[in-house]
């Protein structure tokens, strides 16, 4: 059975939540695929790390627990010390550029790293909070376990009313970041 | 560690995941625990058996996975024959009355069963779609994990803007409903 695991993390107030459940929604109802996403509530929901855990499958998910993810995306400092080193080999780790710097601290070598100035892509729309559509888009472009077109749809469907047209340029600009990053890649074929 | 597990049950649109994240954000958020909300997507996400598996404990959950559920709450049949048979020994299974009949089909003999006439209070309240709500009260005052005044809290903050009144009224009707059955239950002390 093919089984990916996302790990998407940040600080609560970043929507990685809304992140994680648009990646679930995308997979599920436009990819044709079994998904599964987790959220933890706790201390962290309260401010600190916020994490959403993604698992799609071509069958169902009966077991939703992640153990060792092929796509971690970190949002914050805390977020990228906490979750980078759960990994896999050969894993994806996407991070917002500005906010986190990447010290390797328990981090594998063999992961390919990807920077998206996502939360600055999102102040220079006016919309800080859109930082999270694109990121998705960024990872979109990078991975293709959901398809951009199930993700574009189904972040239409899932933001609030009358914010879709925003959101959705937002998707762009991170899914462009992301198709310039992919030659760049180390690692990449 | 305490850890109780929950199975909120029904089929597509009766805001199942809405509960459940409700659950566990009073849980968190209120109540000073730990808690995971899986949301299943899926084909179930197209209309069939919809499900929220709801992890509330005393530490961190590391393990999101649901084992043998103490509560599983089903408001449609489809959902009670996938479900009930999966509770543990002793556990409280609530259905709603008008939409399951409990036909002993995998159900263990010794658990609880109460019957909660969730959709029909909904539905004469004017919104159908409160019956999760209802059905959210009714279990408050059946199984203490999460206390009723947390969830009063969280219902006020996770429902759309305006319907908060409406949606309140409808926790506290399935909640009285709930303290009379409480006394009738068979297994209770």
């Amino acid at each position: 059975m093919n089984r990916i695991e996302i790990r998407l993390s940040g600080f609560g107030g970043q929507g990685i939540i809304l992140a994680g459940y648009i990646l679930g929604k995308a997979a599920a109802l436009y990819d044709h695929k079994h998904a599964t996403m987790t959220q933890n509530y706790g201390p962290e929901s309260r401010g600190g790390a916020c994490s959403a855990q993604v698992i799609i499958a071509d069958a169902p998910v009966s077991y939703p627990h992640l153990t060792q993810p092929q796509v971690v995306v970190a949002m914050s400092q805390e977020a990228y010390t906490k979750y980078a080193g759960e990994l896999a080999e050969g894993g994806l780790l996407v991070i917002d550029q500005d906010l986190v710097r990447p010290n390797g601290d328990g981090q594998r070598m063999q992961v390919r790293v990807a920077g998206i100035p996502a939360t600055r892509i999102a102040e220079q729309m006016g919309r800080k909070m859109i930082a999270n559509i694109a990121m998705l888009g960024c990872l979109a472009a990078l991975d293709q376990t959901v398809s951009a077109d199930a993700l574009r749809r189904a972040v239409r469907e899932s933001v609030p009313k009358g914010t879709e047209d925003m959101n959705l340029k937002a998707f762009e600009r991170g899914y462009e970041h992301g198709q310039k990053l992919q030659y760049d890649l180390p690692g990449e074929a």
